[in-house]
């Protein structure tokens, strides 16, 4: 058991012509490879959370156009550039709105489209701009395994040796191209011999924590043990937790940050009983154009995905995510290193001021 | 829908040969009674949760001793009195021990008893320590249903009109004789026009929140919406909780409480939110033999309660309770009155010391 034995989540096939990705509803059943031909399939298996995580979503994006353009029938001459950039405009659209709240979506298909757009802008042909897509694909995929790898090494220097570690929801190898954001940190705090073992909560409603984050873990070969989200408290009170480490789905300039429902309770939590709250994510996640938490806007879900009875006359709360105060948040660690209050972030994603020089 | 709609939770039958329940395994779906016999099958029931609820199981305790007694076959004569003492104290035993950390199960069962060795000693037969047994068994029933009613009354004067409450696991109508302790409160607060809504947490692994005080809230009329366990937090940020109810399983001469899992994060929650946190449970629950709440066994149960898929690797951790230090409780609220910190429950079970003379 080790890193090795995870799949890539999701990437591009080596002859371009499809997306290969991990189906995640079936998890952790089983571990089947889905092989995706049209941008349609991926809108379809987007939306029915087949992948997800922001991360992952980003790459999801870019892949989605460059099947759109490598099955282009017939193979397109350097007379259709119009035609191919009107559709490829549209198909961008369509895949960006597959889950309007996930910004890391329409970011990854945005860039696909600016890199085609870019090689005919120099003389390329349709040819030209598909390959650009596939290569575009493929460097949004690499560059976010390389975050994720830096997010854990910059993330695992925070943590003490022999640490218990508890996460909520999958901010793992799962929600991004490999490796991870949290579970990044843990996974190179375990290579480096110091994970204990790693407390993973349920996460309900959709169960992220019990169906991904477990699984992964224990492949992997990291002790790990499940528990239900109203646990937490009580192992923490029984001394059982070194550190708390969440990922991200957004963060504002002051810190704050939107994760997954559940978050902002062990956050505080954690400050009741001294524990560490680190909170791991690339530096994209980072919307500095929010000045705090409060303007995030929450997505409410349908009841139905709690999956009990509902007698009549039973309403239902569910909110996909809370905000944490960043005063909640011991660090915010991003692949440019580890960050703390006061949070100032700038337009430049996480620039350097104030940021610990680590790496 | 009123009151009058919950059916009475358990009971012994007129001709006290069986105890009436509701097989709470089955709600929300549908509401069945179950009509039990033997002690045996009391013992399964109360493991398997079919009755459960710290008042409801000191009712049960006695009912299955009751249902032991009145179906001895041959019945018994006078010379078979210390037979039959023998055989009570057995069977006293395994119904006390068939949950660990409620106090009120092996309390009612030795309440009864001691009824039964009380008629003997005063020169009764087995008959009439048979029917001591049930005279206790229905005694007990009928002291919990009145002392909900008190704690009803007693917990409603601390809610403010317009309250929005929220609570955790089943202290309801359905964890009692009848009315409930954190619902009986709800209840009586809802008579009086000052309950705007409740909020009920799903309350994982057995779900007692979605499936039994959602139901009972519901079929009572009074508004209530179901959330998520890791909910709770963002609803108290958003300002939507006006005090916390929950009931207890144990009381601690300290005022510590052992409670459903999830009890303790919601008073750290609420601490941190300057949200009330009561405790409503009748005074039978006080444990003054435990000094804190330290010395309170925490009942683990089976990780396949959970109903998830376990990849192989992957550990549980089940607790049925947690120990909320008594700092967090703003009030303890009994038949008796209402407690307030710093509690020191004396060996007569929440006597006068310390409660206010409410009633």
């Amino acid at each position: 058991m080790a890193m090795r034995d995870l799949p890539r989540t999701i990437e591009l096939s080596e002859d371009g012509t499809a997306t290969i990705l991990v189906d995640q509803r079936l998890l952790p059943e089983r571990l089947e490879m889905l092989r995706v031909t049209t941008w349609q399939e991926m809108v379809a298996l987007i939306k029915d959370l087949a992948v997800r995580g922001a991360p992952a979503l980003g790459v999801a994006g870019a892949c989605a156009l460059a099947v759109w353009a490598a099955n282009q029938v017939p193979a397109p001459a350097r007379a259709d550039v119009d035609a191919f950039l009107r559709e490829l405009g549209e198909v961008t659209e369509r895949v960006a709105a597959a889950r309007p709240t996930a910004v890391n979506l329409s970011w990854g298909a945005r860039r696909a489209q600016a890199a085609a757009r870019g090689a005919i802008r120099d003389g390329g042909d349709v040819a030209a701009a598909r390959a650009a897509i596939a290569r575009e694909a493929r460097a949004i995929r690499d560059e976010d395994e390389a975050a994720c790898r830096m997010i854990g090494a910059n993330g695992a220097a925070l943590l003490p040796r022999g640490a218990r570690v508890l996460t909520h929801c999958n901010a793992g190898s799962l929600a991004t191209a490999f490796y991870g954001t949290a579970l990044g940190v843990i996974y190179a705090a375990f290579e480096q011999g110091k994970i204990e073992r790693v407390f993973a909560d349920e996460t309900r409603p959709v169960g992220q924590g019990a169906r991904l984050t477990a699984w992964e873990l224990a492949r992997v070969g990291v002790p790990v043990t499940l528990q239900c989200d109203d646990m937490a408290a009580s192992l923490m009170a029984e001394g059982g937790v070194d550190a708390v480490v969440v990922g991200a789905d957004r963060i504002c300039a002051n810190g704050d940050v939107a994760n997954k429902i559940g978050t902002y309770g062990l956050a505080v939590l954690a400050a009741h009983h001294g524990i560490p709250f680190y909170v791991a994510a690339p530096s994209s996640t980072i919307d500095a154009t929010l000045a705090t938490g409060a303007l995030i806007p929450i997505e409410q879900r349908d009841p139905s995905e709690l999956g009990v009875c509902l007698p009549a006359g039973v309403d239902v709360r569910n909110p996909a995510f809370d905000v944490t105060p960043a005063a909640l948040v011991s660090a915010i660690i991003t692949e440019r290193g580890v960050w703390r209050a006061p949070y100032a972030f700038g337009a430049a994603d996480g620039g350097a001021a104030g940021a610990d020089a680590l790496h």
